[in-house]
């Protein structure tokens, strides 16, 4: 199976002078998702995790709204040049009557036969796609709980600190109880392995929960958390434009710049206790 | 034209109690990119240096080396609702001779016939690619040189520092000679727009400078640096495990934590003066 840290030399310059010594990495191998034996996409993650990946993944695509979509998830029995299996694709099999995705460059977006491409049609995409609008969820979330989420996503990473390569996603419900910490060399992967965590224990729609990330919040990360029904997404840092519209217009609560007991919240206060 | 940041109301909680303020965000917007009209990628990029984008990113593809196989670059007329052009479609040309880029799914990538996509494939599928290979590049850089640039990187980005989320590449002569450094709400697009600027002064291949980088790096960010025949690349933070792999095998001195004069290299130390 995948490691989830592979350890290699390097020459460490310093204050101190230079020395050598051995360095953990995050690793990162390519994935190769097939639906019915069909390519979908590569994606470069960190091995591990990989069926609640791929179900975070469709879930995303609005292919799958449940476990029970998917009926099996297998690795193909791929061997590298010294005979081991690579355990680096998956092939899924969804079940009878779930259209399989359209795996078309246009699969995660939308071309227009006109020249219209705009954020106004990106956030248009989204909305055709999602069937867990989080907009009607009425769950509230007090600064105080929202302030140890931090702290607790850290804690949870404890064991790849050593690599500073690897960025997390967890959830957590409105009172302040951690249901998964997922990690991974790319942000959207972390997103995709806890969301489809919550995929295959039945957990989907997230009503009242809160999605906490550990870097900046884009316009995919907030689509993702959308696709899922999370009314609420907090991150450490910033997040960019077209992110604060999507979470605006899906009723999502978007909290950026979370530390310590300050915080930014960009969109739907209403849910935060206080405020 | 685009905006590079886009202003919004927020609400900010903290030790002092709440109150409401306009904030700046990072402008995040799709650009679809095409070659002879037809749609090649969309990307969620921040506006600006489009051109350079599209010339950086057609270079890491493989599918151009110098300016001279572009024959022409263009907005596509699109309108928004408003009617106001979104400026978010590049049509490009080709100039005769220059094979257009396959678009199909594995364009990006390799999907083997058998099961076997690994790490290895991914390091193969660039060797391939690569025509300015940097592993001949003799050039050497000083640790005290190094040392200087993520300031003079932070620097440059003073103007958008306000908003907190945009990544920046630079490019730097291993004399310290600052040539470019470009921002974008997405890792990969400040790399491209940094070697497509490169592209378009016929500077390309980069042989005697270091690409630096304000995050993490990961194998595509050193498959950039390979395609553009950049030797040396320098990020503030980790790097993953197959970015080491690949940039030892494409002969890529790499460097990570560079953080004042303390540094990781992970690879082809040869090149840094006094180690």
């Amino acid at each position: 199976m995948g490691r989830v840290t592979v350890r290699r030399p390097v020459l460490r310059l310093s204050e101190e002078g230079s020395r050598r010594r051995q360095d953990a990495l995050a690793a990162e191998e390519p994935l190769e998702l097939r639906v019915a034996g069909k390519a979908l996409s590569v994606t470069m993650r960190t091995p591990g995790q990989d069926v609640e990946l791929a179900h975070g993944f469709l879930l995303t695509e609005g292919v799958i709204g449940a476990a029970e979509d998917v009926s099996t998830a297998r690795y193909c029995d791929g061997r590298d040049a010294e005979g081991r299996n690579t355990y680096n694709v998956l092939d899924l099999a969804l079940r009878p009557g779930v259209e399989p995705p359209d795996s078309s460059l246009e699969r995660n977006f939308y071309t227009t036969s006109s020249c219209g491409v705009c954020g106004k049609a990106a956030l248009d995409a989204v909305k055709l796609k999602t069937r867990f609008s989080p907009a009607a969820d009425a769950s509230r979330v007090s600064p105080e709980t929202l302030a140890t989420f931090p702290g607790r996503l850290r804690e949870q990473q404890r064991v790849f600190d050593s690599t500073g390569g690897l960025h997390a996603a967890g959830i957590f419900t409105v009172d302040g109880e951690l249901l998964v910490v997922r990690e991974d060399v790319g942000r959207h992967n972390a997103v995709d392995k806890a969301t489809g965590w919550a995929v295959l224990n039945g957990r989907v729609p997230l009503a009242g929960t809160v999605l906490m990330v550990s870097g900046r919040t884009s316009f995919e990360l907030v689509q993702k958390a959308a696709m899922a029904g999370i009314p609420v997404l907090a991150a450490v840092s910033a997040p960019s434009s077209l992110a604060v519209e999507l979470a605006d217009e899906q009723g999502i609560t978007l909290i950026g710049f979370l530390r310590g007991t300050s915080m930014n919240i960009y969109t739907h206060a209403e849910r935060i206790t206080g405020s």
